[in-house]
């Protein structure tokens, strides 16, 4: 077929007219189909079930240095979850602290913390006139939300193939104090699927905030979720990476084991400097006794080690794969050559971006809702759900089974084609 | 024996150097006793090993309301652990809240949320020049450690047997609009293990604050525990007994089943009005996708519903009552009617407090300490520490084995006697 732009307005009334009826038909279906969040599917979910067996009331709830995870106390998280987390994420574990179930919430409470504390005896937050975040965009709204909660001024700057456009980070932050953190998905990005370059990491690694508490908030959410076994993306360990460049306070790494075990019921953790612990600590005895041990403790004897969590990734990745590549290949049969669209093929995270003509993202969005199927909304991809193309939509290939998503991307391509088709239409007739 | 102060300069004399023979031959015995923190004891936390067997990994982890447990959702909670803690606090499920494992985080988030964000749209906090709590004293260090890190002026209010002293508390958030809030432990309180009179409940809901955003945090942490089956402290709900006196927005109550099932990985609950509810929800949303729901759905499922929690309850008193008992007969059996100091004798919570002669708890716990037997540091019960008239001591007796605490408290008589009797020998000395 014809690239879409390249068609005359009549070849456009007619694939129109075709399109609409094929429309019709599929609204006829009455289909309710959830695809607007990242989260696991049910067989998923199967995997860790295991966990639920591997404490009992005959177990012993002792960890390695003798305390009884059932009480009070250990406010970093247990040794032996640390050592897995540390693992996982690539770091020594007297680096990390385990949080809760959450590492939105660990985000969330570290912005809190700084507001209100500042960073490392810096003025806090909510004294100074005017506090800005880089928001690498397109990116990930629930990001976005915690720093707009705030009042926090969000700047975007463009992603790349390699990453956020350092060209522009290294200036925004070299000159203006007033910008004092920015939100990375590094690795298998929400929404992209793309990880940054070892010359990005660096490039982080050796920035030069005119703020002195200039923090990068480095969300490693999809550390470990390949979807290949041999092509995968590897990440430079950035805080390794920060403390040769001389400026080992400068990053926040967090992390969880939401996409792992549970999403409801994991643990999160952080990653960070000597200095940084002392001061999240300052704060945190504060703020707990101490986090879940015992689901600490749960996470550890059920994976064993670092090698049991890569093998348990590996069973993730043998149900979700085959839906990545379901998307993909239903949107290369409809949309190809048709100049209506570009998208991403990730080899890894929870997301794949489709970018379809500039002023036709909502329309879609709208379309395929009108048919029965909800995809995250067209715009949550920038800060205040404003997308100044309105062309950057997200789609979440994890949830439904594998049938569902492909009735559910055909809806979206028959979308995409209409409104693309509509549009440029549109623009003919009226430059006629 | 006679009361210490009657003594003469010669009968203290005699009387303090037996007693530094008895501490010398106690010294000698290397002893490591820590009765420091309200912690239950093993045994205690043996009763709910159950808990690890209510879920295996051939169990449906669904709730009531289809949702599974395992994923994403919830934020305010499933219903069945808002229907079980609705019923251990006396409050409607609707106006419940769970949160994770720790009722101090709630506090501690709803502090810092109310500095960022304010109440309900007023002024948020850190943009006043000024903000104080009352602080009913003795109390708990942990409130007051909160208060403190949010630069929040503690202004401390005396404990009467029958709660703080209301005239006082009317008088204050009437004319002081800077006093922003007060912290409660209403039931067996900590330390005293007193509760609160009806009449001292119907005066906090009816208070004329000031100000708008005044608020009564109530930390009902021992609502549930009882020493015995009979003699119990009743206490009016609070929430209901706002809505009534026309403040239905006055309070938040929280609440943990961290003394009933286990300290690290209970769950813990707010219960407020609507109105509050909307306002933490407004900041919830962007904290976290959701708390723990596997683990409250392990807590319903281990209970059944509240008589469950109640026959829980017992087992945890019948394991705990001797100890209070225990420190109770020691007091008496050591101290009586030397004039040396009074003590509670509570009929539930987890402390029994102690008030030396003016100026000598220091020293009591400083002579303890060097015995071998560690107390709550002398001033925790006082904001900022500093009890002035250096004489309250909290003593926690729960979590000692009932040998232990038998002869940690004899270490303690020993040292109050000790003390006293240098103190008064000290002034009949510098009268005479």
């Amino acid at each position: 077929m014809k690239p879409y732009p390249e068609m005359t307005v009549e070849e456009l009334n007619i694939e129109l007219s075709q399109l609409k009826a094929q429309y019709k038909r599929v609204q006829a279906l009455g289909m309710h189909l959830d695809m607007s969040r990242g989260k696991p599917c049910q067989e998923q979910l199967d995997l860790s079930m295991g966990m639920m067996d591997v404490l009992d009331s005959s177990s012993d709830l002792t960890c390695e240095d003798g305390t009884d995870c059932r009480n009070y106390g250990q406010l970093t998280g247990i040794h032996e979850a640390r050592e897995l987390l540390g693992d996982m994420m690539e770091n020594n574990p007297k680096d990390i602290i385990i949080y809760g179930n959450s590492s939105l919430n660990v985000m969330f409470d570290t912005i809190s913390r700084v507001w209100t504390h500042g960073v490392m005896g810096n003025t806090p937050w909510c004294r100074l006139p005017e506090v800005k975040f880089l928001c690498p965009v397109p990116g990930y709204d629930r990001h976005f939300a915690i720093t707009e909660y705030f009042g926090i001024k969000m700047v975007p700057v463009p992603m790349t193939p390699t990453g956020p456009d350092m060209d522009i980070v290294e200036k925004l932050v070299r000159e203006d104090e007033t910008i004092k953190g920015i939100w990375c998905v590094p690795k298998y990005s929400n929404p992209q699927g793309i990880s940054y370059s070892d010359e990005t990491v660096r490039r982080f690694a050796r920035l030069e905030p005119a703020a002195p508490d200039f923090r990068i908030f480095w969300d490693n959410a999809y550390g470990m979720h390949h979807l290949y076994d041999h092509k995968q993306d590897y990440l430079i360990e950035i805080l390794a990476e920060c403390k040769r460049a001389g400026n080992p306070d400068m990053v926040y790494k967090f992390a969880s084991t939401s996409k792992i075990t549970f999403p409801g019921s994991g643990i999160a953790a952080i990653a960070t400097s000597p200095n940084n612990m002392e001061d999240f600590v300052s704060y945190l005895k504060h703020q707990t006794i101490g986090h879940d041990k015992v689901n600490q403790l749960r996470h550890v004897r059920f994976f064993g080690d670092i090698h049991g969590m890569v093998e348990h990734m590996r069973k993730h990745a043998d149900i979700i794969r085959p839906k990545f590549e379901a998307v993909e290949a239903t949107l290369e049969r409809d949309l190809a050559g048709l100049d209506a669209g570009t998208w991403t093929c990730p080899l890894g995270g929870y997301f794949i971006m489709f970018d379809s003509l500039p002023g036709c993202a909502k329309d879609i969005v709208a379309l395929a809702k009108k048919a029965g199927v909800t995809m995250t909304p067209a715009g949550a991809t920038w800060p205040y759900g404003k997308d100044p193309n309105d062309s950057n939509i997200r789609i979440a290939p994890t949830y439904p089974c594998l049938s569902d998503l492909k009735t559910a991307m055909e809806i979206f391509t028959l979308c995409v084609r209409i409104v693309s088709a509509k549009k440029l239409l549109a623009e003919k007739q009226a430059a006629a």
